[in-house]
């Protein structure tokens, strides 16, 4: 028997979101290798399990909690009500794909904004503590900034913010709340110094960090596109090129820059130039033009670098950068859509009507995210505790919370673990790349 | 000219068939890096030859008889007699999508198969019995179980066995392969002692590990919503949800289960955790609720735990948990079908019928599968010889088979390969993270 | 309201025209990675930074120039005069997608080309010049190359030469600009010695390598399968499965034939093998039946070791055997299409005309790109220059270039990297296994 035109268009719009989902899923990877690259071999291990665990347990939570809250029905536009483990009334979501199609992309994306914060917390939170800040990232912070901004009733939807893909409502969020858990936290032991100076903490494998890059990228095609949540939407075309051209731009932005600056062409800006490109692409991909893709881009390039060095000097330690790329691009996204919108975008003659919308709106779910964060490790820092001692942080989190290094059967470079000296002496030998210098 | 209703929804289907076909070859670099990742880094280049020997003679022997043997005419519910070299009669299989595109997809599930294996009989095995071996593999034993449980006439096909996508058929099928193979070869060297203690050898790459995890995890994408065979099955949505909570369930119940039993929440638990809930997820994924699919994952996480500390207390030396995770899992999966379909399960008032068909279904694939194996290595054995000698164990395979390390750059480990000694210490140093203290 | 059904079949060849293109896409991660674990660790961050390079400033100069002298309107057969920007005349370009996809799936086989380039210069080539390369590669050599035989009143095209998805146009034209590049660069020091013997510099991670050839493979799942840019034109199965038995074939023949000849199966080859298959399949794999795919990818895995042998004969050093697996192997591929083609193939009763049509076609843009690329760096040697000192070379690139090493955790081994000894040491020990003892 023939299927209808109607069947035709779901199979697909579901075969087109679920293909997206699995690269939107398979960016969980890429956050766990570019973090794992970015940080020392000695607590590698630990920030791999998790990111691995807001994929495992932060799925479960985003499927208890999360969904109901973000895409329930709606009250006075802050919060859903229904949905829970997918059940109950969920007829208010109009859509041409499955509710599990759905409902998979989103879990998708709950995981992806828990994952950022995991990277700026690397290598002194205790892996206990997280596991309850992940399963309250994807089950209740993310839900709600995505209700005000996606859900239908939602308070900013209704204002007629555009967030496409979630350069506010995941990496605006991700980036802020990873702001306020390093602040609870504090910096890593040996970080920075009395005098104002401070310490190279290097990245100790960047192909780990590339492989984690290449993937988040991969995973990208169907992260923004994807959100389209329609294969019949002739859009995707547009919306796939302008993202790659963001990241293109940013990274060629944040290799170029850091050359002509330091003398040297800097990996891991290069890496944050094309994740920053693409973070702040997010918002935009569907209303602007591949030229304003451009531009867009190259600036989130050059912000990561100059964003990371500002956070170092404020001693905001951020050991992969997630506040810079996902924070500060995150959000320099989303007022690039008032700009560059081609419709009602201020340079587009639309004036300042959608570029208000669009600052009102990232800043109240960077608040919201940020105030949340912030009073979530502040109550478990004065219940469970959430950091490790100096000892362990000085033996390494792998061994302390899991019993095993990463590498086993590769000698680790003791160099940067001993004590602050050779901190020191990396310092000075190698300024011209630091990220920072 | 327009394309007819037809034609689009041939064109719908054979996309979905080809991309997730493509999952599913990927996923062969999962099992490689996973292998490779949780053995030493002696023998680790060894384990990815021959995985990746799966995908490259595997996939000739599977278009020269497996698919034939599989898929072709069938004989008396045994076996397939036409299709060879995918020439000649297959007009009997009624299909949307062009036979080629069925071919493709399940050409690589025959290489998963092989591949499960390989990691069983890492570390000891040689290189050229274990390519007759997945010849073999890939061309009889799991085409033989894939007539009986897929084919029509298969006579568990007959009796209306439910295995949506092969938990028997690949997982059990595998697993229960890879145990006659370590019986048959034996354990590594080193590994057991006299006093009945055992030693630690331990994964020497975790990151690798778990680049082979999420490789796997979202190959699975393919796996198991693919074997719809067609993108206008509304159900897709379904067995993707339900494939990724079973995962996500698993790997929380392997993280928490061993953090709580041994104090550390152990990487490689965490990882075989997921894993397992996808091998047992494999057959219901269809047929189940997302809450039986939760529960389903959750109980493979800890069975696999249990599981590998099992087989080790057998003495049965399985270096990456294969039995456990795929024999194990791929089995209880097969039996939930019985319990949790909701449509003749027990436990939705279907009674004992469909359970009892999925007990005999899954028992005589695998003891096919272990039967086959069994005879196969063990004239091997007696013939061309499958073990290398204790001091090519000592001096590792990587060299000796292949004539260089896998890591010619970095300095690796000596621990753990050069007596026995470290490894007692290790074992006595590192007990509460160990698989199976 | 409902789609029509051309709304839906442009939608189905849209999400597949999107879908291959992040899989292609992808293939830049694979390039980078294999190229990266078959060169010595000090010069294996710099070869990643080149490869990162060609995806975002080579898809910015695709964008800018490349697409409209690919497929802007034609002038004399020679080149395209519009869409530069991805604005003005493009309507030439008749299609049922969006041109912003059909865009970007080009885009990211120019980024290809210049990274096959990457490989056969690493460990010596400049960063500066390199970059200024890749803005012409994928700006000016390949768009002129893809011009000549793709484009609409290219010459080639109208000669009907048949390239269907690019082992001319892609892999030719990238291997013969590596051996344009290799002969303008000269051999790394310490590679070939005054006797006529040479040194093994060896492969510093196959597990790194490796890792690129499971990506690249995956990739080409949308690489071949994905030209045909329609989800409805049911030969893509066909492609899909010819792709993958040549790839099969390919790396079988690798691996045995290393291991009859030298007794030890070489991972390298194993996967150069496999490699080798598909950039010979590329041209054919649309025209050829299964079995000429085996045939075509087995003969590509043993010229792909007599050619590495060759070159390094003729001291062409190609550390990654780039020029074998692509120069050498494109060309057989697009050879061979003359000789197995279904229609007009020799053996086929087709007669000479094609397989003339073919051998002038590959001659052209051979010869087109080696001689560009010759020109490009010979200007850019006698200005910026193109090598870096011997001193560098012996310090790595890595740390003059970027300022930091690849592994700052790992401790990577000091042998090949010191003098010339331990090089002559290894190649005595290790000949059996070597590429081309």
């Amino acid at each position: 028997m023939e299927p209808t035109i109607k069947e035709l268009a779901s199979g697909i719009d579901t075969i087109w979101v679920l293909l997206c989902a699995a690269l939107v899923f398979f960016m969980e990877g890429g956050f766990a290798f570019l973090e794992a690259g970015f940080i020392r071999a000695k607590n590698s291990m630990n920030i791999v399990m998790k990111v691995f665990t807001d994929s495992t347990l932060g799925m479960l939570s985003y499927w208890a909690f999360g969904f109901g809250i973000m895409y329930g029905l709606d009250k006075a536009g802050l919060f859903g009500t229904s949905g829970f483990f997918m059940e109950g009334n969920l007829e208010h979501i109009q859509l041409r794909v499955p509710i599990y199609a759905y409902w998979l992309f989103q879990a998708a994306f709950a995981m992806a904004m828990a994952s950022i914060v995991s990277g700026a917390v690397a290598e002194r939170m205790k892996f206990s503590p997280y596991i309850i800040y992940t399963v309250l990232a994807a089950g209740l912070i993310y839900p709600l900034a995505g209700h005000w901004v996606w859900a239908a009733g939602g308070w900013l939807y209704n204002l007629g913010m555009l967030d496409f893909a979630g350069s506010a409502v995941v990496h605006a969020v991700g980036g802020w709340s990873a702001l306020a858990a390093v602040m609870v936290l504090g910096p890593r032991t040996g970080k920075y110094n009395e005098d104002g100076s401070m310490n190279v903490l290097p990245a100790h494998n960047l192909h780990l960090a590339f492989l984690g890059t290449f993937i988040l990228w991969f995973g990208w095609f169907g992260f923004n596109p994807g959100s389209s949540l329609s294969g019949l939407d002739m859009n995707i075309a547009r919306i796939a090129v302008t993202t790659n051209l963001a990241a293109a731009a940013g990274g060629t932005a944040g290799t170029l820059f850091t050359k002509f600056r330091y003398g040297k062409a800097d990996p891991s800006m290069a890496m944050n130039g094309a994740l920053a490109g693409l973070a702040a692409i997010t918002a935009g991909c569907a209303f602007v033009s591949p030229l304003s893709a451009v531009i867009i881009g190259a600036v989130a390039g050059v912000l990561v670098v100059l964003a990371v060095a500002f956070f170092d000097r404020i001693k905001a330690d951020d050991p992969v950068g997630a506040i810079a790329v996902h924070g500060v691009n995150g959000t320099w996204g989303v007022l690039a859509v008032g700009l560059f919108a081609q419709n009602g975008g201020l340079l587009y003659g639309g004036g300042f009507k959608l570029l208000g919308v669009q600052a009102l709106g990232v800043v109240s779910v960077s608040v919201l995210a940020f105030a949340l964060t912030y009073l979530i490790l502040s109550a478990l820092k004065k219940t469970v505790g959430i950091r490790v001692s100096v000892e362990e942080e000085f033996e390494g989190m792998d061994v302390i919370e899991h019993g095993m290094p990463a590498y086993t059967g590769l000698v680790t470079s003791p160099l940067y673990d001993v004590d602050e000296a050779p901190l020191h002496a990396a310092a000075e030998d190698r300024k011209p790349a630091l990220r920072l210098s």
